[in-house]
């Protein structure tokens, strides 16, 4: 353990030697690693298939979960569809060097607002490979170090990745040190990491609740918190019953096991008895169990097809993860903004109405980093917002909110330019 | 201590429900409320004054020293500068409702990321009552709540300018609640304060070192740290020797006693013995106390008249708050960044020179808020910077940097609006 510690630190030491070389590169050449590194993925992906397929194995064998199995899973399809990602980082413009603000003072001084690298970067995260490919390819992109702590179940897959992402980057011209990677898994390296401020600039735990709200709790350096979305979608008394019913089984059924996905339906009670059977009749044959109110299950459970159960209090406010959905009839648009402000979790909330001034009202008054009229919160993602891939999605208001990608990582300074200027 | 610990929450749930309010106040009635604070500060200036009086005098009876003794202090021309600092926030841009970004995807998805408030901003500071008008009226204008901790000396120019905000705020329409002043000053308060996350959003510390090293410590909620400036100026051997002379004069004696005047002057060992002499001359004048290392030193000790010491190693990186300036003489730009890099605070650091590739190299090595050419420090400053006033300069590089005002008191959200669009 205390080879790991020293380990650490070595590498934390290294990462900001890194980054102060970071600043001054220029676009071209971290483009082109980002290119090189998109490649390798590709032409590398024999290696990291079968490291992935130790992980998944082991994982397997010790009964994870479906969810997490699923998460953790790498293949040809979806390397290429990470690859992608990369490329498309690699086209996004140079945060770095941006001109945010410029203006003139009435005595001649030039003040410029320029956006700069943040420094170093830690990511803490769970058994999704992927992350290891996002957080390092946006912080070089930023101009940003990175020391990355995977989890254990995805340790080959994490391993695997992250050299050919150094390799890469380094032949590529990137400074040597720029991509750490923490090999130990124990978890109380956290608890160092935690600690290493001055060296961290920003921490972004990428996980479960618990890894989250730890992070949180102990961090000396600046946290983005995140990913934990009790996302809602409100059926309006004046919404189009079609498009209600197509966006609410995106929004629970096309990947039920990440943090956009639905957890909680509401419906206004002018259209439930229309809408509810609708949209349980589509659930149902993907499988979705409901956690009805009274007033929904009076109105469902005369088709026994379905998956029902009484809702519980626990049910409002949870994270399914799973092809599970509570759902809750309300009297009023009042109604649904005040149980989303109770129970949600800041991330993703939509509204489905075709009444102009509900959606105003809902998408104003609503408080969460993502607020929707007539879509599905499946959207909340750096890569469908445009942003080539995320880094996390903030559910905190400071900072930054929502999908985090380039601007996000990075801080500015202001540059000043005189002819001799004091001050009266 | 019970009871003030009581009242404290109470105020911190009173601001909590003024700050849902105030996110949809009109821009109107902010800016309204904001010119009669302005003319209020005027009309009511007796009540200041008096107040402030008790306090200067109990300072000045308990040994105070000047620099302190000058913060403490206001003066109907002060009020005048502080009323007119007002009437400039109110004639800014509402912050809140800006669309900072606007994309549409090929989807035919709208995304606005949208400017909102931040929520309830807790400020802890020390005798500089001014501070209670700055960060009550930003707050306000950026649709925020605050809860205010003035330090003991200013408790009665704290409690008589925060009534006034108060009562006029809430008479103009403002919510009640949305300025919260704490009147007790035990300093256990402040531990109870900062443990209010999921009230409080965002604590800003301003005063000295140990205040802003115990809050950033303690705080259970986001801190945005600042206020410590170690300045140095750099004359570079191809300066201008008469800019050189009225910058790192004004950036020393304009007013000392805050955190952007000018600590460290570094200077070419080039150009030192024709600008030493110059520069030591007009400081000898303002009573300026200068710590030498021994090549300046030599330079200087011949004009008996100057008040000179030997520079020991404490003299390099202290904020001297004073009239005191060490002087160090350098072979390089490359060894005035590298001192700077070591001892600076990262607040605002300038270089004096005529050459372009020089100034250029500084201006983007520097890592520091504001970084300047040819111009006194002096001027990072909100207010000299055009946003009003300011709630505090920041010296970290997470969520805002420099001088901090509306903006930097603000939040985003993505407004999300679709008509039926699923997640392929």
């Amino acid at each position: 353990m205390q080879a790991a510690v020293a380990e650490l630190k070595e590498k934390g030491n290294l990462a900001k030697l890194a980054s102060k070389r970071l600043v001054f590169l220029s676009a071209d050449i971290k483009n082109k690693a980002l290119l090189n590194i998109s490649e390798a993925l590709l032409t590398r992906q024999n290696e990291i298939l079968k490291a992935n397929k130790l992980d998944y194995q082991a994982a397997e064998t010790s009964g994870m979960n479906a969810a997490m199995l699923d998460r953790l899973m790498l293949s040809s399809s979806r390397l290429q569809g990470i690859a992608q990602d990369v490329k498309a980082v690699a086209s996004l413009p140079d945060p770095v060097g941006e001109v945010i603000e410029e203006l003139i003072l009435p005595n001649g001084l030039k003040l410029i607002k320029k956006r700069v690298p943040l420094g170093v970067i830690g990511a803490i995260y769970e058994s999704r490979p992927n992350v290891t490919i996002d957080i390092s390819v946006l912080c070089l992109k930023a101009g940003n170090a990175c020391i990355l702590r995977g989890g254990r179940e995805s340790l080959h897959s994490n391993l695997a990745l992250a050299k050919i992402v150094q390799e890469t980057a380094y032949q590529t011209g990137i400074p040597e040190g720029a991509v750490q990677f923490i090999k130990s898994t124990d978890r109380s390296l956290v608890d160092h990491m935690l600690r290493m401020k001055g060296v961290i600039d920003l921490i972004i735990p990428r996980g479960g609740a618990g890894l989250i709200k730890f992070v949180v709790e102990n961090a000396a350096m600046p946290v983005v918190a995140g990913g934990i979305g009790v996302c809602h979608t409100y059926v309006d008394s004046k919404a189009d019953v079609n498009k209600a019913v197509a966006i609410a089984y995106n929004a629970k059924v096309q990947r039920p096991t990440v943090c956009n996905a639905l957890d909680t339906l509401l419906v206004h009670v002018d259209i439930a008895k229309k809408y509810l059977p609708l949209i349980a009749t589509e659930w149902r044959k993907a499988g979705i169990e409901m956690h009805c109110d009274e007033r929904a299950l009076a109105i469902l459970k005369s088709d026994t097809s379905l998956k029902l159960a009484p809702a519980k209090d626990k049910d409002w406010g949870k994270e399914f993860l799973a092809l599970i959905a509570a759902i809750k009839v309300v009297d009023s648009l009042d109604e649904a903004i005040e149980h989303i402000e109770h129970y949600g979790s800041g991330h993703s909330e939509a509204i489905i109405t075709e009444e102009k001034a509900a959606a105003a009202r809902f998408l104003n008054e609503v408080d969460a980093a993502c607020v929707y009229a007539n879509a599905s919160t499946r959207f909340t993602d750096g890569g469908q917002f445009g942003m080539g891939a995320e880094i996390g999605i903030s559910t905190q208001k400071f900072h930054a909110r929502g999908p985090m990608a380039l601007k996000e990582i990075t801080s500015y300074k202001w540059v000043i330019i005189g002819n001799g200027q004091v001050r009266p």
